[in-house]
């Protein structure tokens, strides 16, 4: 784990929201009903949406990329957060420094493209000239005596990689937590050696929703039904526990209770991490991880279950190691497998448009057509992805009506409310 | 007449605005100029449009469809009047069921077609299943103890079927005269039995303008030099006076009092009524309908004025008996012929954009392409739409400048000021 | 110089903004830093594009066309500044009219393209009818006898034409020093007689960014690396100062220094004048006018610099004239050459769109084809203007992220600060 403490970082806890606006959101926050679903505002208000972009992106440690995005040092990829522009550069140490894509002359974004490589960074309207590190190296001025470049660095942001994984905060003074929250995800993340890896294909999805109903989305499998691709892999009473499951079932249920035992030995045996942790609305980085099994062959993402790449990531031993799957708060999913991974990062556009970004992740010698079929690879997740898009959009637009009311969650929902529990916590502690 | 009185309907006279605004729209309504046109902030404020949306289209009755736009029980459409959307279902009694289209678990969009045939309604997101009467009957929960389904029923709107015109009031106590209106109508419109008519053809305009221009717009011929087609049918002289008919439409003039006089007749002999009745602005559920001789042949909206359709509606005797229009405030006007019906519908979308719903009607077992070509039926009013979709936006544009102000009304403008009556009265009304 | 007065103009002084959000306004004006760029929400913020249009556009002189647009009586354009649309109308007696664009009737827009030619200007809505000056002087109203049509004239804009350049102001009373600025343009521009030039080309580009983001881009040429076609006629040492030039520009600055002197001898020969005139910020309508010699031939923005068209402007007695730039506060420049002369007008559209009018001019007997070639013409302007969109759409990007704060202004940007300043100085002067 590699780590990069700035002192120049921006946002300090000071609200650009009107006083008024604040108050009203705090009724909002007090009057939050346990067990239901948010009031429409917080899905439907355009300055809930600014609120969210300070109060929660602002703030927080936010996955960005995973370093195989920008393999080499000049590489880099360039992340929008609501109205945050920023350059996430691999820098020749090897280590990643985040940059505010902004320039300090007058305001140019300074890198328009998603990704690229590049030495210095050099912004396009007056080619003022900025060092990796972002401090201002050169700036054709012509007899400009009083000028100190030294006052014109670029903002940075902190960041942090953890087993191949770039974390960004923009917050001054990030949460202190995600130090031990990283001791707990690394074990689980590491054997998958993902700076071994590289990206095989990344789908960029806009989907018509407020980012928390994409978030919402991901933390419950009670709407699986409608993802049938998924359910090869996902043994049908994913989510039941032994006293609910119902007769036609019943052989499903012995076939996932052996192969969580047989999973579990294996694991053991190889020494990878299994027990499954959650606490996902009990700190300020809330996490989920733990390894499932998968039905069928139990190696991948596939209808039969076999494996999608024939290279193994890093050392792993054996294609047979189901899932590992992490969910963080407050923006991004992740599925480790031995054959490939798939990150998910969820970047707000605007108050019903959200940007949900995947991203498939193989051996770096893995060839393709040779050891993968890139549509084979990629096809559960895309179906799953534009699945998911339209349930999302569905719920924005029933939300939008007058008439909506906040619904109970069932108890298959309960990382739902464990999503909105952090998010109602982390939205009062930022209250003034 | 069927009438379905519904206990659990939703809408409070309870603003969702600020007072300041209320107050500002106070004001406006309060130094309303009468004789002129509105100031611009009716047209063009967005918070205008939410109090719109508010007052007029979430208190009042609005016309949704014709019953030949869901002739078998399971049949549906959906309609959206600005943020509201309703699922509008023929059920299995041959009544009709008005529910609105959010689920009661997380809020989704239930039914995401415009129309379509269904059993149960089944929410996508979670199927979530709701009993055509709107009772959650199914909700896959295991082992969910201390759920009450009865809690979860879909929220409904009034509704009344009259004549086989759907109307649809959200508010909590629909206005009582719609009974008193409904039957000073149903003689007019019953001859023509919509019940055994079907749909030939719908169009569906997206013009761009507030949604009073556009009933506006409808509400007076002062313009109708922009429709050539349309003038084929009606008379030169429509909207004038004896005495202010000029001399080179004296012969005209004449042609139509002996076609009015010889339309009276045939009325009288076949028992079907004739006067116009105009309540405008003088009750809630305002009201003009007439029986108006066409020019040529006096049959329908042709070049010539011959029939469009070889099949009469219903019973009807004659095919020349003109036409028998009627105008309810806020929503909707009608036409009804011997050999076609004509129904528009205007759903506000935003501030700026309406959408305006054309439905042509034939008798049930007419043939296309045998009784009636679907080009000739409709060619008029397409392009009498699309002149007036023209006209509207203009009007929408030039009010947008700061310099608009609030231009006089006409004598043969006397129904847009009733229009404008109404509006204001029913503002007024809301207002705490 | 024609000149119009006009009794019944509409702006007074008087801001139809909230008085909260004024002082708010006069806050970001009060803690204005000098020698840096404005703060964001002068260039985000809708409520100040708001306020920009009235006190910018609705108060100062707008260049609007040059008369080469609308050469005959009749002939007409429409310009729109943010919400006001306006006809700028050639009239019998070869002076022009400007009318606000907007019917008195109902408010509709009344002429809907962008240029044309009419007698009488009749509303497309209702036939209202008003004479080139804006009378109203038909309204097909049978029987209406209480209406005074001299009521209803169309709302009327000051108007000036000097040397065949339109300028119009919507301020009830206009800046004064108008006409001393004119006296000061007059005499450089009048020799190119724009008023026997015509349309050879026009370029409508709407640009991704403020008015004033577009207008700074046009004020220095510290960027003009990013336009190699005009560095080709621009002398690479262009802005300047002897002490400043680097050694592998002193060639280059031998030769400017050559062309200038030049440039001054022929202009004294031939008495045109050639000093430079700069008072930006220094009145309320700034201006800065000057002659600068053009590099190779020295006669046209040509790769070589030679002539792009072989007919001369006017009686000018040579083609080796460099150019007579003219920047003009708030939202125009022109460069006016021997063989041709172009005109850059900006309109606002919203807080984030403006739209750009590029029209080149040629004298009225040159033949396509034969005298010039269009594709030449307009090459290096056309690639500068999309280099420009590029580059502003950049600037209007980055200032969008809540950690760019203002930026220092260079030597080389004094016209950017000076424009900044006129911009403040008129901004305060509208607050009540």
């Amino acid at each position: 784990m590699s780590e990069t403490i700035n002192a120049s970082t921006v946002r300090s806890k000071t609200s650009r929201m009107s006083s008024d606006k604040l108050a009203e959101i705090e009724q909002l926050l007090a009057r939050r009903r346990e067990g239901f679903s948010l009031e429409a505002p917080f899905y439907t208000d355009t300055q809930l949406f600014q609120f969210d972009t300070e109060a929660i992106f602002g703030q927080h440690w936010l996955f960005a990329a995973s370093i195989a995005e920008l393999p080499e040092p000049g590489d880099y990829v360039t992340v929008d957060y609501g109205p945050y522009s920023l350059i996430v550069l691999h820098n020749d140490d090897g280590g990643i420094n985040v940059l505010h894509n902004v320039c300090r002359h007058r305001g140019a974004r300074i890198m328009n493209q998603s990704s690229g490589t590049t030495g210095n960074l050099v912004c396009g309207y007056h080619s003022w000239t900025y060092s990796p590190e972002g401090e201002l190296i050169y700036a054709s001025i012509p007899g400009e005596m009083d000028f100190n470049k030294q006052c014109f660095a670029l903002r940075r942001a902190h960041s942090r990689v953890v087993a191949g994984l770039i974390f960004v905060c923009l917050a001054e003074e990030p949460p202190e937590d995600f130090d031990h929250v990283s001791q707990i995800f690394e074990p689980y993340v590491a054997p998958h050696e993902l700076t071994k890896t590289k990206v095989a294909y990344q789908q960029d999805l806009i989907e018509g929703a407020n980012w928390k109903l994409v978030m919402e989305n991901n933390r419950e499998c009670y709407h699986c039904d409608g993802h049938p691709e998924l359910l090869c892999s996902y043994f049908p009473t994913y989510g039941l526990t032994e006293d609910l499951v119902p007769p036609h079932l019943e052989e499903a249920w012995e076939r996932s209770i052996q192969a969580e035992d047989v999973l579990r030995q294996r694991c053991q045996r190889y020494g990878l991490p299994y027990e499954e942790i959650e606490e996902l609305d009990t700190r300020v980085v809330g996490i989920r991880i733990a390894r499932d099994a998968l039905d069928g062959e139990g190696e991948s993402f596939s209808v039969d279950g076999r494996r999608l790449s024939k290279k193994l990531l890093g050392d792993l031993p054996d294609f047979r190691l189901g899932r590992c799957s992490m969910h963080l708060q407050p923006n991004s999913w992740f599925h480790f497998l031995s054959d490939h991974a798939i990150t998910f990062a969820v970047f707000p556009i605007g108050v019903d448009r959200t940007l949900v970004r995947t991203t498939w992740l193989v051996a770096d010698d893995a060839v393709e057509g040779v050891d993968y079929d890139l549509q084979q690879l990629t096809h559960t997740w895309e179906q799953t992805n534009t699945q998911d898009q339209e349930l999302v959009e569905l719920a924005q637009r029933g939300i939008s009506s007058p008439v909506y009311e906040q619904g109970p969650y069932m108890r298959s929902e309960y990382q739902v409310e464990a999503f909105i529990n952090w998010y109602i916590q982390r939205a009062r502690e930022y209250m003034p």
